[in-house]
């Protein structure tokens, strides 16, 4: 296939593949037979994202014959499907159909529905085979790697759930068409992470080549899924559990979450966007701690800016009414946080994060305070 | 320590020990210091069955001063208590309390507790390090080993949950001495399963001591809790996740759990004892389809019933009104279904057990029929 790149995420037996290229939902079958046993003998149960019914009907097509039969649930997209109420109506769904081991779950959406359906599939009996289909450019580059699944609770985003890795991930780049521009955007987000956390040249490659990448020219899309899902699986594949390095993958989450949680999830700020100002206040906080020089933050804020993405919280509309003690109270909240010390993760510069639990609490205040005010 | 035996469950990195004897909740900290890095910088959650509440005391003054902090949540036992319901509110706790992954679960109690806890072990923040201390006879030799985690739900049991090994479990024996009878020999009726299965000189050694054994001899305790453990263990270290030799372990469970949901869960028959009923009848549906000698099928019954155990669907009282027919839907119903065959364990006599998936529905409803009217 042309158009077409493969990354194994190499985790012993938990091991998967992830299919990255155009009209992936065709050729469903041959790429899942690689990886699940006895396809023709398994039923398929295809939860989605009431948005992209379009695609599960493709899915449905190519799965038709292929697969003992096939049921779909659909669900409304957003954060507050990630709730124990929901979780438990597919839970329901799945079991009042009868579901046992030998069967296959797809989950075919963004991140919630990964998420969500993820979770859903490591707890029903025990644990079923299943297939992340991601079809926002969020979730091809990040939450379709690595197998963290879960809900959120009164107390915080994505404290319930599991690890759980997929059979398969199909990235099937031809779903970013209908996606709109913003959460395009959003997602680039996550690509920028991980070319700031080790990939200095992959930085310089966007720099270049992000318009091309917004326009959906196939061969820069490819490349920037392909090396953001491989940078992830690096990361994973040598710190499943999250016990050290995979910590860099949070660059900008610490801010990030306290920002979402501040917005109360209303909508006004995306995951993606809320890491993209989080990174730049990672890279401030960085720079008023002498550890990194403020050209390397002046690059990706420019870099942002160029592309129209949000980088200080003042951009965040209608505003945050929040103080910055109020903010740091929201990140002590996370999950994240290890005793008194929140963890957090700084940098050297471009390509050179690194974790710490020795941040200033009035230099983190005064970051969040220039960043309130849109002072950077 | 004279009276103390340990067992090593072994599955890779999950591996994790099974300490039995007497008098260990009050060595519970060095017994842990083994499996759990820094435990005086944890904070334990204990969560327990208020029945048992004398032990978490002796378990709270053991690790007083030797962890950061404990807190306990006691929850009223019963198969009940395996629910969404009693599951969120228990997440509830500790996310309420800001558990971090620095901590430790203590689930102390039956099997109730113990897969109610693990399971919420399991998913709180993606998993937490948790210690079973079982306190029942039965989830001394059953539950405690394996890591099998759940809940039940309107369409029926421990069809949502994990694999989740603990980090160590503490069987004292000492927490027999408060069980009442019935649930003793209710536990016993998993124990003799581990004989029937492929230990055949484990048989000849309980028909000897089964009474010193119910006496609660400490000798005989622990030698048979010893010997069940390490039984499981074996068969468990070759298939964790149930793929293929485990199911030797549901020995007269697909009727046992029939038997239950006919009683609606209502406490007129304890797991333990729709187990010894489950295995006679699987011994004598066996017989009945000429593979088991039927001498082998009166020892079991002669054996079980010199010890006052329930061995014919007769003996439930009030009665079960199931025909057989009801009672073969409900094992249908059970997820060990696979497609339209249902998993039996069958045998070739004591010692001898194997799984089929080609059992005869006619002879099978006149084995429940006969077990129906107590003619055995």
């Amino acid at each position: 296939m042309s158009n077409y790149r493969k990354i194994d995420v190499e985790l012993g037996q938990r091991s998967y593949p992830i299919h990255i290229g155009k009209s992936l939902l065709e050729k469903a079958p041959e790429l899942l037979a690689e990886s699940i046993a006895d396809l023709s003998a398994r039923r398929a149960f295809i939860l989605y994202d009431k948005n992209v019914y379009p695609y599960v009907q493709v899915l449905e097509e190519a799965l038709a014959g292929k697969v003992e039969q096939s049921k779909t649930y659909g669900i409304k997209g957003g954060e507050e499907a990630k709730s124990y109420n929901v979780l438990q109506q597919v839970l329901d769904w799945l079991l009042d159909q009868k579901i046992d081991r030998e069967c296959v779950i797809f989950a075919v959406g963004g991140g919630v529905v990964g998420d969500l359906g993820g979770f859903a599939a490591s707890i029903v009996l025990r644990g079923v085979p299943y297939v992340q289909v991601p079809t926002t450019l969020l979730s091809q580059v990040d939450s379709s790697v690595g197998g963290k699944t879960g809900i959120n609770t009164a107390q915080g985003k994505n404290l319930i759930g599991s690890f759980y890795q997929p059979a398969t991930v199909l990235a099937d780049i031809g779903t970013l068409g209908t996606l709109p521009e913003r959460e395009l955007k959003a997602g680039y987000g996550e690509i920028v992470k991980y070319a700031l956390i080790n990939k200095p040249d992959f930085f310089e490659w966007l720099e270049k080549h992000a318009d091309k990448l917004f326009a959906l020219e196939t061969e820069e899309l490819l490349h920037a899924v392909e090396t953001s899902c491989q940078a992830k699986a690096d990361i994973v594949a040598r710190d499943e559990k999250e016990k050290g390095q995979r910590a860099l993958l949070n660059l900008g989450h610490t801010f990030a979450h306290s920002l979402e949680a501040a917005c109360g999830y209303d909508g006004r700020l995306l995951h993606g966007e809320a890491v993209a100002i989080g990174i730049v206040l990672a890279f401030e906080l960085s720079v008023s701690m002498g550890l990194c020089p403020p050209e390397e933050l002046e690059k990706v804020q420019k870099h942002f800016q160029a592309l129209g993405l949000k980088t200080s919280i003042a951009d965040i509309v209608p505003p945050v009414k929040h103080t910055p003690e109020e903010l740091y109270e929201l990140m002590a909240a996370d999950k994240k946080a290890r005793g008194d010390k929140i963890g957090f993760i700084l940098t050297r510069g471009i390509g050179s994060a690194f974790q710490s639990y020795d941040v200033d609490e009035a230099q983190l205040l005064h970051v969040l305070q220039k960043s309130l005010k849109g002072d950077v």
